[in-house]
């Protein structure tokens, strides 16, 4: 089975998402990169390209270019990986599903509700696959942890705290990634919201299998001159009952990336955190918490088939990265080829984007109203 | 320099709290207990007094009895320890204060905020100590992380992050301990946030040296039937602008006694968890993560002037609860008998216990309007 | 029941283990300290009698005084606590002894295998209670993990590793705990073996109910000029075949007092660490690793007896020596008075003592014999 | 750049460590896998092959015909790996070295010392680059603990503690995995010595920088019929007078792949366990500990050199390894196109395989002589 060809919007010399989803393309060596339009500035464009082991035909100065001449060719690329900041997203998105094309799309889905319905639309006039990487939910424990809630080893779902608090925005800085991020041109009105409170939110989703209804958001931009939040207190109503909170901060000293999630249920409890993401602490109630690792005893079939080394070697962010990728890849698979899905593959996509993007909206809405209940819509 | 006398109220046989206070005072060595009014129940107030070895003629049927009798005594105690559930806190309270008498009072101040303010009003007609036994201030890591705070090591406090949350009422139970806590009549009008939420309140405030100005409640009382809450999520704001979120449960199931707080300030931040009390967890921001513990290295003078053995000798939860009995003596013969108090000597008391009670009702009146912000008078 | 009569040798002011017995002594409410020969100089032992509160006429200038007079007392003391160095346990062991005064003696017995032995006859001939506080044993999970490996939920032992590290004396240093420690005439022969290596012995065999026969011991001074050791790797073989290693050091940076035991059987595995006592990991062969906690779920009737607080209400060093205490308590009303034991009541004794001592003595002549193999005796 | 042209001999379907070495060789995008001999079963061989992606005439039956047909071919392999049990790295090591090309090797060396000599020897004779795969010394925080110590930072060390524990071979068991790691016609004299305990061995060495003199060691074999130790004690005397302890078992009843060093020196201590390896606990005597993670506060260019993510995203397992395959590419480029070196670019190569193979050997030597001191040779 030949690998798919993939080609990609931004990741030129000096970002870090790119790097990252050519790693987890890599992985399992479903993918190979074979085109770019690496940077919105030629030079850098090109330079990138090469360092790549691009062919020179394959790289391009913009998007739209590379979305037409890819689609022309007999051995175009079988998706794009879009992974510029979230302001540029729309456009690229959408020429390549209009080219006929598969998105692979970082997240969040873009800057603005209007682009993000643009891009919806898109998705369904084109019938191509959209993926959203949600890269945490391509980890082992996370697909683990989903499905003992949807066998009811948790019993009904009470509670859904989230957090994701990361310290690296604490004082006024200034480099390639926190100026985009902390620009609401370019990130769209959310800061911490919309950058990893949007992965927060949807883990809390992904895990519980729970509909968040209503929010109320205390959003604060502590960083004297920030112009976006960079600190977020919510809670929210699910449908059927349950509550949550979620922190996102991006000011939380001593912290590098602490996604947490810890959901409880009539019956049983979970705890697990991002930073040592090969455990999961389960408690059935009046009994002992049992510490489940990725791929050890215990570990479900759904987990097991989304890693790749032996319990006590451990994953970590980029194997979970990868397994988004390889989902990516059997969905295309699958409706390219006709090749049977694995049982349980799947990604997030457009529609985990939407609401995502519904979510900051709704954030931003209730923090102008003082912290109103605000629906999700 | 005599051990103090002291007397209890409530305790007797098949209490909790009572033997706690008894341990904690025994620790340091600066009480013995010498009275009781144990329980309402005569039997069992004479067994229970017997089991402990009171003399006869000081084991009473009533706290009114004690009151009278014990403040006749040229012997009499100095001070009297109120261990009853909530609703029995102010008369015996406002009794012994009347005789004379100082008193040790456990937590929540009272069911009502008419019982708590009349205790207030009796501390300060008797001009006696009060002392709340807040007994989590009592840990030596607490003390010095607040001495962190007000010594500027975290720079301005932006954000206070408390949660205390428990599963032992995760489904619908019955016992002595759980009875009066799950009956408004007995706990007052509030269930997680009263029993345990107020320590963590209590806990946000000491610590961060802030105080809290308006929350909103979000009150769940998952267990069917349940008449207080067990569950509520309540964002905070602080004067001067810090913003704290505080989770209380009693139905998270795996947790035991989780009570934790994070504070981030501009300069640093603290991590601490009461089930594991002898470490604390301190960055500066920028650099790598420090494990303080427990009288070890840069523990402070303050942190050290309430703990017992060398660092890796762990102390727990009573040992915290001692230090709040031997506080309390400091106050008491510095009163009484003109002895000078060590330096940072303090102990929770009555403007604690009536800001405990402010911020249950405060909670209760944000709960049943939606979650509105309410100001914690 | 009359609260028990205690005395103590040694722990005058700028003592550390005197104030751990005693207050050890105080925390369970069955013993008050009466009486004292708190030093050898006369001066420190009056001072630090009557900051203890002592009657003046029980304040003595001599160990052989004070065994005479309260033998003689028909209030006398129905134990003595000895906390002196090692080279001054013997004296006044056999002196109360004789005197028909049970003893609680520190850890290790003596500084000689003479000593020990000369204590040991004492014991038998007087007929009285001999306990020695190795209270690490008192933990209750330490309880527990004794229950679970007789009880057959390990299966048969293979290995037990068990450590005790610490760094106080990872410099040459100069106090009074370091000095006598350091000084082979008072410590005796061993250094890190004798002070902390016995308890790590002890330990292993406590929890896995195996008797040591052989072992080889490197042994280390790696600070300059000191003359006992400072770190010992030791290997031991027991009877039946299991193997084990036990690591004893006070220069290894970045340890305060880490004793931490693993043990391993055909069927299941536990681990300890001292410095987070309330918990104990458990996992049977095949499933995930449980955390047995203090009091908690799972947690059995040997294990609750010796505890005070309920789950997540951390116990600590204190109240597992109190335990000892406790347990002396119930020892000696059950000789004196008749008194039944509770169930599984069991405190270190005079053969503890003897093996702990033999334990130091094989080390230093494997050590002498380069690592030889070197029997138990 | 072009990508390296890599064949693989073992791996086939069914095996786990070759599918690791693939992974790794593609995490960085530095290799191609073109060609293999990926079992000694034609049919499994050439299925296998296929699965890879690898091109027809490029599957081969056999290492020997592998290592001409390559040799011989312009676009020939510029290195293979080889991933076979421990019995057959001889032979086809020794072929592709005559042949003129690099090799990749899993550990250990070989299942016997003349293998691992003649081994030696053709690396010798070829003048080719020879990489053993002791991929934990890839982790990012192992190189900047190697550096910690090489710059002084715990000053002189004293003692090296390293543990490498498992539990999956605690009773008799029959797969592919352990069949031929239990056979010592296959794996070689040693059992877990050899299988975990070179690691373990390797890393105290790589870490601490010390060279070992002699050990003594304790081997079992506590499974009824296993025919190689499941579990060793193993004291070692460092040059310079350092000490050190290795525990290596595969019976450890609750322990998945627990890795974990631990090294003291005069003036720091550090400890890292593979099972969460972003992070690394540094002591320096008399302060707190710190916690020292993966690209984070205080990481050095060294370790950051050889990372990929941000801190708290965690590295893992095949990142580590990836590392050695990133550095065999360096090697490789440099060697055979000039390419300068990165600075601090190495690998473990043929004298870490000889000295693997020595430790090994003077185990079993030492294990005979009832743990007499054998020299490492």
């Amino acid at each position: 089975m030949r690998k798919l060809r993939l080609g990609m919007v931004g990741g030129g010399q000096g970002a870090f998402i790119g790097g990252v989803h050519r790693i987890a393309a890599r992985i399992d060596g479903q993918w190979e990169l074979v085109a770019g339009a690496l940077s919105s500035d030629p030079e850098r464009a090109r330079a990138s390209g090469l360092d790549l082991g691009l062919a020179e035909d394959r790289i391009y100065g913009s998007y739209a270019e590379m979305a037409q001449a890819e689609a022309a060719r007999s051995d175009g690329i079988d998706a794009v990986a879009i992974v510029t900041p979230n302001h540029m997203h729309a456009g690229p998105a959408i020429a390549f599903l209009e080219a006929g094309i598969h998105v692979i799309c970082d997240k969040p889905l873009a800057s603005t509700l209007e682009d993000a319905n643009a891009i919806a639309d898109a998705v369904e006039a084109s019938g191509k696959q959209f993926i959203l990487t949600h890269n945490y939910a391509g980890y082992p424990l996370i697909r683990q942890a989903r499905e003992m809630v949807r066998t009811g080893e948790l019993g009904d779902i009470r509670i859904v705290q989230v957090e994701y608090v990361q310290d690296w925005l604490a004082e006024e800085t200034s480099n390639k990634q926190a100026d985009w991020r902390t620009d609401p041109a370019k990130s769209g009105a959310g800061g911490a919201i919309g950058d990893i409170g949007t992965h927060a939110f949807h883990l809390a989703g992904y895990v519980s299998d729970l509909k968040a209804e209503t929010l109320r958001a205390e959003l604060d931009s502590f960083v004297p001159g920030r112009r976006v939040d960079d600190n977020a207190f919510i809670t929210l109503r699910y449908a059927g009952g349950a509550k949550g909170a979620l922190w996102a901060s991006q000011v939380a000293v001593g912290h590098e990336n602490a996604l947490t999630f810890r959901v409880y249920g009539t019956k049983g409890g979970l705890v697990w955190r991002q930073e040592n993401p090969n455990e999961l602490r389960f408690t059935r109630f009046g009994e002992p918490a049992q510490t489940l690792t990725r791929a050890g005893a215990g570990s479900s079939e759904t987990a097991n088939r989304t890693t790749r080394t032996p319990p006590g070697h451990p994953e970590g962010y980029l194997e979970g990265f990868a397994t988004i990728y390889s989902e990516a890849a059997h969905l295309i698979r699958h409706a390219d080829q006709g090749v049977a899905l694995p049982e349980g593959c799947e990604t997030p996509g457009i529609q985990d984007g939407l609401a995502g993007m519904r979510f900051v909206s709704a954030c931003i809405v209730s923090s102008n109203d003082d912290g109103g209940w605000t629906a999700l819509g």
